[in-house]
């Protein structure tokens, strides 16, 4: 845990500079919340400069939401891998479409990820399995529970070994794994699910601590996951105090990263080394 | 008014997949009011992708503030036309411009709307009406007035009537007839027209509620008009309790839909079938 | 000072249609602040369609954040330019590559600005000067200071003889200048570094200011940094007050626009002319 409040502080120190090139529904979402944790957003997403924009940047996100920009995930993916420099991949809505499974076995194939992150659903795509995800949001049946949890942490350990990457599923369970060590994460409220951009959120925050720590992106993704639920939990708190709905949550949440302090990290977080 | 609060219901309950192709200046906003109704939002509009992402979905909006994406809009709509799934179209700023008077044209043309939903301006525009809309927003002298009711009435059933759809137009006063029965909503405030997205919000919950009851899209929009002009009053007595402005106020505006009740609802909409 | 809060009234009883062609991370902000000072926004980008927009409106906007349509900036200003409209420019990230650097130039060249607005990475960049901007936040090394306050006054006002253009520099110090008449505006806030948005914001309310005074936009690109300085001020406040964080900050931030009186003003800014 103490390399997670390590994490926290290095993001605030070092104010990365995280190259996104996400979509056009959360893309606000996401640069706030990196700013909130300390670190300098750019969502440039042109094929013209997304390579020279690397140059400059701690790392890369890659939210496949931004389908039209492929094309620059793979300039960008490529030069961040060229330089190495982490690059985050959320596969939103993988197995959905055609184009969507297309451009995600693409990605896969031409970039290598440091971390991919994405809901059960997605997640169970990537790593082969049969998946009744519909559209961006998770299936109830795909989803991770305490009583599928050693078959889950097996499927994310294996698409993590597959490709290299860390590989974190988020969820009411969230585990992220590097394919030899693996973490359970129990934080998080409903409220997540209620609104849009929660995940592209997870990932741009996912970047920011990989832009601060790209020498152990394993950590980064854990400490990602662990202060977005605690995070969660805070502006739920908020929420409920205040009588408010969906979109306060969504303000207080990236608050909360905002104002998070090591105590209140330490306090609310629960995880399991499995 | 039962059946109103029944769509209210049906939608928390079915969580409608609600396929939109909606412009980048509202659509954070438009994903977070679904799923404030209890909607599940899916803003994908890459012509690749759309017919296939109806497939899941259970009903399409069409934005015309997306006015790139009008070719993606006419594969989608004609999708849903051939599954009989609805489709509500926006026609924003119709009569402003070359483009989108000819955009607005072709999309009436090609696809049949369940429901079509505007300003006063945009309606009247696409009734044959002179208009004086300049640009997105509803010029004064188009507005639904007491003054004007009957033959504002007159012409929203004339253009149901020619169109097949539901017709709704919003405003001081909100108008929604199926060319046959019409009702007129006296709710909402004038900071409704302070922030940008109270049309583009309208329109996705209208979506939703259809998405919830196709069998009925008159009830749906007319939901939609009441739900969202007693959300209004509601989002402006917190936004002055607070000393607040209107970028809360549009917060307010979607956690009232959040926390929306059956009583609240009653006890505050103010309709008449006319 | 008399002047600028005539022009705070001016917006209000006008109500200028700004036409804005800006990026798609911080669109809902810009058209959100263009209302709360009174304004009204249009966020048309399209080539088709945006030189019919400036027909109706009272200024334009070209936020170089939308580096995709470049074309359509040139086409609506080459309009506004033809029709006398003032026309705003905000270089983002102009020195950060050469697509940037490219696109800066050409519009320069083939449009002229009335005011030009950017950070001081952008504006030395856009003065010949070397910058360390890297990407589209400001250097620290780039910054005005009281150190170099009196060569970065001569800087902005080299460049604004050389433009024709108002040119506004904003930061801890803004200062404005009409290449004749310089101005520094000593309000603002930290927080306001840590939202997307404040300078995008800061340009899209000059624009309003712009449209409201078409006849003195350097009273009006005045009125703008005074107004931002003095809302990140009262903004600030609340933030502390409410115990929230930068996405809070934000919305009070606009909302702060919305609310603002004379009084508030005019104890408020402090600026002197140099």
């Amino acid at each position: 845990m103490r390399e997670f409040t390590e994490i926290l502080r290095q993001t605030k120190e070092k104010a990365p500079l995280v190259q996104c090139i996400t979509n056009f529904v959360t893309v606000n979402d996401c640069a706030n919340i990196i700013l909130a944790a300390g670190g300098s957003p750019a969502m440039t997403q042109d094929p013209r400069e997304v390579e020279e924009g690397i140059e400059n940047a701690c790392a890369l996100v890659c939210n496949m939401g931004a389908i039209g920009y492929a094309g620059s995930m793979v300039l960008a993916g490529k030069r961040a891998n060229r330089l190495g420099k982490p690059a985050v991949f959320d596969p939103v809505g993988v197995g959905g479409t055609t184009l969507r499974r297309d451009t995600g076995a693409r990605l896969l194939e031409e970039v290598h990820f440091s971390v991919i992150r994405g809901n059960a659903s997605e997640i169970r795509w990537l790593a082969g399995e049969g998946t009744r995800g519909s559209g961006v949001d998770v299936s109830l049946a795909d989803a991770v529970t305490e009583e599928n949890l050693p078959q889950a942490a097996q499927m994310v350990r294996r698409l993590a070994q597959k490709t290299g990457s860390v590989v974190a599923v988020s969820g009411e369970i969230d585990l992220v794994t590097d394919g030899n060590r693996t973490a359970a994460f129990r934080n998080g409220c409903p409220t997540m699910a209620r609104i849009t951009g929660s995940g592209c959120m997870l990932t741009a925050l996912t970047g920011a601590f990989c832009g601060a720590a790209p020498d152990d992106c394993f950590a980064a993704a854990c400490t990602a996951a662990a202060a977005m639920g605690v995070c969660g939990e805070l502006a739920e708190k908020r929420r409920l105090e205040t009588k408010a709905g969906n979109a306060s949550f969504r303000i207080y949440l990236i608050d909360a990263v905002f104002n998070l302090t090591e105590e209140q990290f330490q306090e609310a977080v629960r995880y399991e080394i499995l």
